[in-house]
């Protein structure tokens, strides 16, 4: 089963957007095992797009269709479909209704333009689900097919969410369904990973079934991703949690998350099932971790507030003495249970590592950690934040111990 | 003249990497004035690359081919070029020289498989810039031509400017030179802008040479493009400049920056020259004003620091009052020449703008600006902050002043 992408929209190709869609439709079909071999870009004309469609449908089974869904005279995706498939537009007025309901819903009027989204080409379907108001489309042609989904992500995600991957499944036969999980992890390398379930990925490799694969998703991590195949819904996800569960048993607490969870997100939810508040001090890290946690908790309900400033870089105390002082000076002067301090001993331009002194005030008691990070300019503040928050996460799990593994 | 972009590369169709390459390739063709009407991604399978850009050389007259010159058996993309042209693969030793020299200069052995990447199809030449290790090549078939960079981007863009560019020019027929300025602005809507500047761009639309264009850049403003043609570098650079002086005297201080110039690095810019330093005080912006700052300003030299916490927005004062506080505030305990304080009154999730407080303390004296931004949770971070700080810009150009317009 090969099913190809076309994006459409003039300002794809001069670069004032960047095709995300096309990557994440990619990743999706990938997960259900069908292959993209192919995804173009294309303009907003009527010819091109009508050959670069045909010539998808030629080489593949189906044919994804990106944008050119809304009401402006350039929006023609409707149009090209209906010619390629030899039939004229009919107005659905049921689907105009729908349209007039969502613009009301928002307390806005339908403009006359939006009744041309209602177009269908005949012997099309519209798309069940509908989040803004372009109604996605199915259109059969002989045993292939064409999917049209609006450009706006979110609305797209949904359609392929809801309608078009397990359409896409069963046209291919495939009788199971796949489903995946990813378990975040944060302080090993691939390699390292990889050694560590080493004994289960042989297994699996013999097994089939579930298949785990490694993802580097930059600064934040690798991620572990567990993909199971099963008759149905149920019995896949008893899979992965069975597989959860061993990989947990295997890596421990290396593992801070699950999906698109990030570890502040994970550190935050862990404060408040706990019932406790969080300030911060920071130094060079320049306000990277208030500014992370401020846009998940963005009414500072737990996060409470810090100070930023290189104070405790130059301190007399110098380091680990001096963030010790300051997390327990954030927590005091803020009122929380927990204070945290990230002191850097400055990086050097050309120097590969630094040093970073992250302490904890909870409750009175601290904690201290001195780690050598990678010391790249750019990407230095996001790896100390993440780091000193999984020191926070991981000292709420354990308490004091002495025998957390160093960053590797 | 018609160029396509074929982007190389299994991980791109896997979603594992988003293709941002053809983008920026999109965006410079454009602004040379050649079309780029189709923009394909393909994996790294020999057949279905060379359909590939067989393909895309039958209908243009220039085809760019970006990734897949690594150095491991997956980067085929040489092998690919050599069979569309006919001929075979020559090793290029001086080139090997060239690699062997660019690892050794890095403290680091080249490895037996980087000799591959010096093997050039019979009639291409390298591309003269090579900022990595993989040398772009310039493969002319008849009078269309294949140009082939590395997928990594910097390495990409030197190859672009350095070599593609000009050359795509050349065989346009283009004598001119094309060059381009943007002018950054904060404050005003798009049609707000083209309202202001309407008598200039008619005239323009008249005169042809320079164009304007509007570009939405989201949260960061709108920019405003002058595009110059002209027969020498020097003239073109004169045109802009000439264009550049009278935007600037119908739009003022709108302008914020050119080209790459963010707010802060403005800000930070305008600091610096005048020796002063700064502290903040951030309320429900959470730290986004202190990690913007200290983006730019690593060392935090002129950014000295800052405090987080709601209690500004909680304050008894109230708004303007509490505000103003915390900036003399802020100021004091930092020992700075500037303090800023940014005091948000909340945003309900539904409601479509929300008030925010700016006040400044500019060695001792007291600035103050009210405004009320759209509040959509997701952006009213950015846009406080980006507000905050043009405050601040506008203040040190002009002192006091109450005819600064409202935010629109």
């Amino acid at each position: 089963m090969r099913c190809e992408v076309v994006a459409i929209g003039t300002e794809l190709l001069l670069g004032q957007i960047v095709d995300t869609n096309s990557s994440w439709i990619g990743e999706q079909l990938a997960l259900v095992g069908i292959d993209s071999l192919f995804q173009v870009k294309v303009g907003d004309n009527f010819d091109r797009m009508e050959l670069t469609i045909r010539h998808a449908l030629d080489r593949s089974d189906a044919v994804i269709c990106c944008g050119g869904l809304g009401p402006t005279q350039d929006d023609i995706t409707r149009e090209v479909i209906a010619s390629i498939m030899g039939v004229k537009l009919n107005r659905d007025e049921a689907i105009v209704e729908k349209i007039r309901m969502g613009f009301e819903s928002r307390g806005r009027v339908m403009a006359e333009n939006n009744k041309r989204q209602a177009d269908i080409p005949e012997g099309a379907a519209p798309i069940a689900q509908m989040p803004g108001t372009a109604p996605g489309l199915v259109c059969p042609i002989g045993d292939k097919v064409i999917y049209a989904v609006p450009g706006v992500p979110h609305e797209m995600r949904t359609m392929m969410e809801g309608t078009i991957l397990p359409d896409l499944q069963r046209r291919s036969g495939q009788t199971a369904v796949i489903r995946s999980r990813v378990l975040r992890t944060w302080g090993n390398s691939e390699s390292g990973l990889a050694e560590r379930l080493g004994d289960r990925i042989e297994e699996l490799d013999r097994l089939g079934n579930p298949t785990l694969a490694f993802q580097a998703s930059g600064i934040e991590g690798i991620k572990v991703r567990i993909t199971a195949k099963s008759p149905d819904e149920n019995s896949a996800e008893s899979i992965l949690s069975a597989e959860e569960g061993l990989i947990r048993s295997m890596l421990g607490d290396v593992i801070f998350g699950i999906d698109e969870e990030s570890m502040e997100t994970v550190v935050l939810n862990m404060l408040g099932e706990r019932g406790m508040s969080l300030a911060i001090a920071e130094g060079l890290t320049g306000g990277v971790m208030a500014s992370r946690l401020s846009e998940i908790d963005q009414r500072m309900a737990i996060f409470r507030g810090g100070t930023v400033g290189t104070e405790i870089e130059n301190h007399d105390l110098g380091g680990e003495a001096a963030a010790s002082a300051a997390a327990t000076q954030a927590r005091q002067s803020f009122g929380t249970d927990v204070g945290i301090a990230v002191a850097t001993a400055r990086p050097q331009d050309e120097q590969p590592r630094a040093t970073v002194y992250v302490c904890l005030d909870i409750n009175g008691e601290a904690y201290t950690q001195t780690v050598s990070l990678p010391g790249d300019r750019n990407r230095f503040r996001n790896y100390a934040v993440i780091n000193a928050l999984n020191f926070l996460r991981r000292t709420l799990m354990h308490g004091r111990s002495d025998t957390l593994p160093p960053f590797r």
